[in-house]
This record gives C-alpha cells, structure tokens and sequence, in this order.
C-alpha cells in the first residue's frame, strides 16, 4: 500500500496522516484475540499501572507472538513508513498500549524522538510511529492528543519526568506547548477499531487519563531507516531494538491466512 | 426566561439541558472581569489546587460580589430552576471552578444529591445546578461529562473519596457506572463563553484533568426548593448555605446595567 500525494502532503505539513478503517473487522478481531494471553504473561516486557497493577503497556510482541510479528511486517504499515521515511526500515519499539478503563494514566506533552535521541543516540529524527486502534477511540477514552505542525520545530527541549506517570519521559514545559497550540491548535484523532495514525518521531503529543468504561487498546510501532540506527544501548533490548535488518513484507492478507491456518 | 416544553422533557428524560450562547460577549465579560480579584483573595472560600496552588475553587462569590450577587439572581438562570423544580427556590451552594491549564485535577463520577444528602441532610433530590461557561469549554480542557438518563436511578450508594481528588466526593464505584454508560452512554456538552448547562441533581457526572493550555472557569450554581431546605449545618456556611429565603429575580439586563453604572 502506498499513500497519496495529498497524504504525504498532509504529513509533511501536519506530522500525521489518519487512515480510517485501514484495518477490517475481522484482522482486528485476529489481532485482539491475542492480547489477553500476551497481558496475563509475568515478564518484564508487560509494564503495568501504578495503582491497579494492569497492564499499561506490552513490548515487543512481535518478537514472540506469531500475530504481531506478521502486524510487524505488514504492507498497509511498513509501505506508508518506507516512503514516508524514504528508505528500508527496521522496528525501533512495538508496543501495545493498553490505558485501561477507569484508571488509565496520563501521557505528559513530549516527542518521542526526545528520547530516542537521549537515551538511545539516534542520529535523526528520521523515524516515525504508526498506531492501530485495536478500540473504538472517543473522546471519553483518553485519546492521543496531537499538535499538527510542532514536529517542524525539530527535537524540542525537556526534561526527564520520572514521577507523573508509571514511565519515565522527556516532557515539554507548559510555556512551549502554549506557544505551540496557539500555532497549531490540538487535534485527537477519533476512530474505530482497525483506524490507523501515522505520526513524526517530532510531533509533540500526550493523553489525559481514561475515566470512561471502555478500553483502549492500541498497537503503537516504531520505525527507523535503517541507516539512522541507534547507537547506545542503555535502555533494555525489548524496548529499543537492536535488530537493524530492513523489514520484509509480508502479503497484504496475512492475518486473515494466519486465521485460516489457526482454524485448521 | 422560560424554558419550552421540548427543553422541560429533554430535562426530565435525559437529566440536563443545554443552552448555547445564554448569555452575550458583554456579559460574560463583566462576569470574568471580576474573577483575577476574587481568585487573588487568601480566604476560605478559595480552594486551590493540591499541587499547583492555584485556585480550583471560588465558593459563595454572590455573598461578597456585586456582579456574582446578580447573577444568582438572573432570571435567565433562575426563571428556569424555579421551573425545572416548580417553586421557590434559594442558593445552597454557588461556586466559581477554575480549572487552571495544565494542571486542573479530576472529578471522579459522583453524583452531586449524593453530597447534599449525606452531608446536609437535604430531605429530596429537589435540588438542581446550572453552569454557565465563562470560558470555551472543548473536548481538550477538562469538560463536565453526564451520564444521560442516570438522575432517574434516584441516589445510588456512594464512597468517600477523601485521596484522589483536592476536594472529598462521594463517588460511584466502577461496577455501576459501567451499567449506566451502556444503558445511557456520555454526553460531554461543549461551546463557547456564555453558554449554560442545566442538570439534575442526581445525574452522574465528572471531568477528567485539563492538560490543555487553555484555562476552563465555570461558574456552577445549585439552586433548591425552599420547601426542601437542608436540615444539617455540618459543612461551612459558604459552602451550604443557611438563608432559605426565596430569590427575588433581577431584571434581564441586570449585569449590563452594572456594567454602565461601573462606567459612570
């Protein structure tokens, strides 16, 4: 799959591009399917909530789930990031981001390239993130909050915020964020499960917390150019990989094979 | 003001009725003209914020202000409680709530008759509030979120919430507020400085925390039945006001007129 000339317009302008149903029903349901074993799994790369103890966020999954290696490796996701990015591509992060009904936490206003950068020395911020909602997302279920315009600003100042929330990050003080929104304004992309956001490692973005009901899954995937690989490895392997070798794709119906073979 | 029969039933169906742009620019601007003053004074009436020290808070303003003494008085506001709770009405509590960008904390789901009947023996749930909107309210600043339908439960039992939030609650466990979003969902109503939001006592509700850089300033007012006057005097007097006598309406022009006689 490849975007449009308006689309990679729009990312060049915005830093996110929003694809709508870019997923079907049924590849979300193979998708989804696989989360609770992941989530019911003790290991370190299952981070969980402060207060409640849930699963707040699963890495690397695609490493040992047979899913969301092929998730990893799909057309849909890795063409758009190969020419977004315009070059071959290997997975810097894949996470699951569950922020759980009633006491999910909140995300403070950062870039990500923030700490890529610091903590993991990638050259430039020549990576970008892609998101699959594996949920509806409303406004009521803490949505990924954007501002459309902030990662032309390159990688931003901040500071290491290790108490707000259950995960250390690079956060943005509030006199940047203000002059930010006043250029740019604030946009949450609101969609159905199988909607996909692509987003710069430079965009500044954040979450409040979830007081509503509903869950909200989303598969959040981290792609570099392979020859902006990173070159300090203190964060744990799981996290930030080590692994550069350009992805190949899989076929464009992956899942739907995965659940036929599954079935038999 | 009176309000149309389609606007009563929706009241009565639904819990809230809201009305956009109740009052004009000049209006409002003579009502947020005096807010920095009242919000500067180091009185028990002002509630800040447990961590930035701002004011979340501003209690009994119509007690020590000219302008917020007329606007408990506006028939605007109190042609339509007297209507909504078919008699007299008094001011039993009136507050001015600055959710400060950034910072501004959650209101876990509650039920405000849940409060008045507990801590003020208020004998029915013949209590109702309104909301008028010194600021735009959005989907990014914290915005009241209603549980449509949810005041026909009557009270639903309730926990003391004295750690989460700066100010205690009683608040709504999770088990029944999953059970009442899937039979009535959320509604958050949004628009600009001037509008009004009118709902019932028992309707449940909250916000989650304004990480905008917008600041979020309501003007809350709960207006009940003289006849259902509170019988218990445990919380501060600017807090649950004793003076059960009926309101007498200003007229409709009543902060423009203030504003001129200012002027002179």
């Amino acid at each position: 799959m490849q975007l449009t000339q308006e689309q990679l317009e729009q990312f060049e302008r915005d830093g996110y591009v929003f694809i709508p149903d870019l997923f079907s029903a049924e590849e979300i349901a193979v998708m989804k399917g696989e989360v609770p074993a992941l989530f019911a799994q003790d290991r370190p790369e299952n981070v969980r909530e402060r207060v409640s103890g849930k699963v707040r966020t699963n890495f690397a999954a695609h490493t040992y789930n047979d899913v969301y290696r092929k998730v990893s490796r799909h057309p849909r996701l890795i063409g758009p990031a190969q020419q977004l990015l315009g070059g071959p591509v290997y997975i810097h992060q894949f996470k699951i981001n569950g922020k759980a009904a009633f006491d999910g936490d909140v995300w403070q206003w950062h870039q990500d390239y923030g700490t890529w950068q610091a903590d993991d020395q990638m050259p430039e911020p020549r990576a970008m993130n892609f998101a699959v909602y594996l949920d509806e997302v409303n406004e009521y279920n803490g949505p990924l909050m954007l501002i459309p315009g902030s990662h032309r600003k390159g990688a931003i100042p901040a500071a290491h915020d290790l108490s707000t929330t259950s995960y250390p990050l690079w956060v943005i003080n509030n006199d940047t964020i203000r002059q930010l929104v006043a250029e740019g304004g604030i946009v949450a992309p609101k969609g159905g499960p199988g909607s996909a956001l692509f987003f710069h490692g430079c965009i500044v973005h954040g979450s409040t917390s979830n007081m509503s009901p509903w869950d909200r899954w989303v598969v959040y995937v981290t792609a570099n150019r392979t020859d902006n690989a990173i070159r300090q490895f203190k964060r744990p392997e799981y996290i930030a990989h080590r692994d550069f070798t350009p992805i190949e794709l899989e076929s464009d119906d992956c899942l739907l094979t995965h659940r036929r073979s599954a079935a038999e």
